[in-house]
């Protein structure tokens, strides 16, 4: 309390307290990873009680997913205006995904999270069940027949090219501009969404 | 030795050595993970003096290189026949990669191998190594323009597709057929590999 007076905080509304600890923890789980960070040390960054935390997140896993979710939200509304899925998705799924993910912090959270989530099963969990669950849902209710399947392929191509990108850092993937990694990967993308599925019943 | 000579083991060739060297690393990275696994837990399973392992493969480092590079030898094999690129060249290493990889002591093996690569800086470099310097100029020896970054966009695909079937075990995804992912999949990388490439100078 003493640190948080002198360093002059204003008492926060509760937007503002959620989204401070979000920050934190963003700051915090790009630097160090998630195993190695602590509530606490949120908490103590963002000038609050840690109780707080626990109040607005649940848990550290809680505060994980929302950090997914929140990622994800921005993503997917950058794609999902209308009711109808539009003939460019995969273009924009991928424009979206980079522009939310390509700054330089952002691309060392994705790969702190990623990192939890292989090695960690219980962030693992979580994550898969929001893929599984919610995105799928989300996607699939303005696609066609097969849906689980075409979204589930079109995130493998999302995630390889992440991975590549953010984590493993594979040279000729990190040196393509936004746009040409669009007009390569939007294709397979829309084709995945739209195209003819094999042994799904036809398109 | 009183352990070894007690199962009753033969001396082993030099090839046998290498082989059975191999097959207690299989083992055990594919059960408890690379970092947990220790070069003398290897030896004692294969019945090998340990300093035989150094010899054959120089570190730990040196033996995740050489069961990677086993692997990927193996899916090669069966689709760089001749000199020029298939029309199918897509449909062949997806099915080649299926086939290597899908068993279920493989999976467990490529999730451990994956595992470490993420978490551990030092695989993780030996593993970018091995696809920029290697992989990248193997296939792209038989491809035509601007293949690095045609095998490089592959690559992304084809490691979404493994981890998410058999690190993140997405539901969908696992449920598909080797026939269902390899047409689906396959014309894909085929577009990679000889479409039209944006930005790359025309195909």
């Amino acid at each position: 309390v003493y640190e948080t007076k002198r360093r002059g905080r204003r008492p926060k509304s509760m937007g503002d307290t959620r989204a401070a600890i979000m920050n934190s923890a963003v700051k915090l789980f790009s630097r160090t990873g998630l195993d190695r960070t602590s509530l606490r040390e949120i908490a103590v960054d963002a000038g609050v009680d840690p109780a707080l935390i626990l109040h607005y997140f649940g848990s550290k896993d809680g505060l994980f997913l929302a950090m997914v979710r929140e990622k994800m939200d921005r993503v997917l509304s950058g794609v999902l205006g209308g009711g109808k899925q539009p003939r460019d998705i995969g273009e924009r799924i991928v424009g979206s995904f980079l522009t939310v993910w390509d700054g330089r912090d952002d691309r060392r959270l994705f790969a702190a999270l990623f990192r939890t989530a292989m090695t960690n099963e219980r962030f693992l969990g979580v994550f898969r069940d929001l893929i599984q669950g919610e995105l799928i849902a989300r996607i699939g209710s303005i696609g066609r027949g097969g849906s689980e399947r075409r979204v589930a392929l079109s995130l493998t191509q999302i995630m390889g090219l992440a991975i590549a990108r953010y984590v493993a850092e594979v040279g000729p993937i990190v040196r393509l501009s936004k746009e040409e990694i669009t007009a390569s990967l939007g294709p397979t993308i829309t084709r995945y969404l739209q195209g003819p599925m094999p042994g799904a019943g036809g398109p």
